[in-house]
């Protein structure tokens, strides 16, 4: 039994990286998640990724009565029309693209569709938020951003840092997403965006994908929903409402091993590992998809009009994917 | 300046692997050509040869105005309407895939349309024609040959041994190719396929594309368009003329080196390498495209049809291939 039809909201979460099961996917039915973008890889390489990508292709056929693929914006539709999400996949990191800007079309064909030009780290493209020096954009990411806006591939900078993340709004000839962060004077960590960045981000008609993990909330795992929508309703006064989104960050039913991954990569010594890595307990407002339009009441008490808030909770983002994943010029 | 309408007739070729070069390409243009079969790889591993598919992607791009990348026989008849030549990607070894069955959807996705279980020597998949023992399809042959009905991949056996040809007939559930070889009673090599495999082959559907390789041919370099018009008569007698088609194998531009590389690969110590291997000189009467459509003076001399002819140059290739593409049951 599925909520989705054609006259159903359109409900869209901006980025989240479970642990896929087909429970999960069943409750993106329940919540009537029309399309969700799924992380891929971290910190995997080409070949890793490719597996990673096998592995998918597997679970769109062994669910393909809950999911499929979102090659392009009218996916959206097909996948409501067909009562099932369309998942759009993405890499949060450039490791799979190694040094071949080859692989960005290779892994276009393969399905992805938004790329974070960094982590945490430094990478071939740019400096990651961790990072204490922030050269910019590099000469490889440059000739990435070209291909990316080539391509119709979304560039993502929820983990660059400030100044990386500034000059890839400046170099991107098409608007650019933020798929999940919130904004720093919200809740004060460089992971967090600046007023700046999130004003170049909307006004080149980039989006911000508002996230849920605990530490991007201003009381963690016990910040309110109230709280939270207020949140987006003083960056809706600052920069409109038509560039904002959801994307949040589940990482539903991970290890916290996962934790360790995602931070320390391969890179870390193993006597150097923060032994206490572990994901923070989720707010009791979200845990899980089927909360997912749970949030609309908080927008709507934090003011937002019924369309606004419909906006907030996947049109904006489906509008944005429609001009995002459209071929550049192919010449 | 090019030959090819929706009127003209269909050219095809079963297989190639020329230097590429926009010259190339031209003369496929001044031949008429609508479809070519062209290796991406030999013995590369999956990394090397999405390299190669990435040098693919820049020719496709650079000469947008002579070739398009064929992912179903539409595709023929488009290139065709815009004057231009559909380009069918293939594999002439499974070394890509490793042993990794989810890459053969993975190339699948990236363009493979044809792959062949083995090249001379034994793989994961089964025997090459010049192994000492040919035990059959393996057990991981199985599920790729399988695996290649489901998508729509074509099984080529062109350099397989005798008993692996044979099984692969046999296991597969769709009509398989030989794209380039002829009768080894014509030419008395265990490259060339025995009168068993040739009808075995054909009472499935299955097609052969005749060779004009040298060391295919009855006298090499020297043989006649007539004879090689007449082993063709000979082949139809047996067989009929629905699976009968040209697989040229023409290697047009490469350096003698690529010799060694096909037949030696990394596996041979240098200094047991043949220190000759060279190409052998093509037929005076077939030496680029263009001399394609007068293999049709020939055929008809060696007393085809026009319209036998025009099946045999390329209807026969085409239809196949409207099957042979078809994705199977994708469940």
């Amino acid at each position: 039994m599925t909520r989705d039809t054609a006259d159903a909201a359109t409900l869209i979460d901006g980025l989240q990286y479970c642990k896929w099961s087909r429970e999960i996917f069943q409750q993106m039915r329940e919540g009537g998640m029309s399309a969700v973008h799924a992380t891929v890889s971290y910190h995997d390489g080409f070949r890793d990724t490719v597996r990673n990508l096998v592995e998918w292709n597997w679970r769109f056929r062994d669910h393909a009565d809950l999911i499929l693929l979102g090659r392009d914006a009218d996916d959206i539709a097909a996948a409501k029309a067909s009562g099932r999400t369309a998942i759009f996949l993405g890499l949060q990191n450039p490791m799979p693209i190694e040094d071949d800007l080859g692989l960005v079309e290779i892994l276009h064909e393969l399905g992805i569709r938004f790329m974070q030009i960094t982590y945490n780290n430094q990478s071939l493209l740019g400096a990651g938020w961790m990072e204490a020096v922030d050269g910019g954009v590099t000469r490889m990411g440059r000739e990435v951003i070209a291909e990316m806006n080539r391509l119709g591939m979304v560039i993502d900078m929820s983990h660059s840092g400030e100044r990386t993340t500034l000059e890839a709004i400046e170099l991107s000839t098409r608007p650019i997403a933020v798929t999940h962060a919130n904004p720093s004077w919200w809740r004060e960590t460089g992971r967090n965006k600046s007023a700046e960045v999130v004003k170049a981000l909307a006004e080149t008609g980039g989006m911000l994908g508002l996230s849920i993990y605990p530490h991007h909330l201003r009381d963690g795992g016990a910040t309110t929903l109230q709280d939270f929508c207020a949140m987006a309703a003083e960056v809706a006064v600052m920069i409109g409402v038509d560039n904002l989104g959801i994307g949040s960050d589940l990482c539903q039913g991970q290890p916290d091993n996962i934790v360790q991954w995602m931070r320390e990569g391969r890179w870390t010594r193993p006597d150097r590992r923060s032994a206490r890595a572990a994901f923070p307990a989720q707010p009791e407002w979200f845990g899980d998809n089927r909360d997912f339009a749970g949030l609309a009441a908080g927008l709507k008490a934090a003011g937002f009009s019924g369309a606004d808030t419909a906006k907030i909770l996947g049109e904006n983002w489906r509008n944005f994917m429609r001009k995002a994943f459209k071929p550049g010029d192919l010449s």
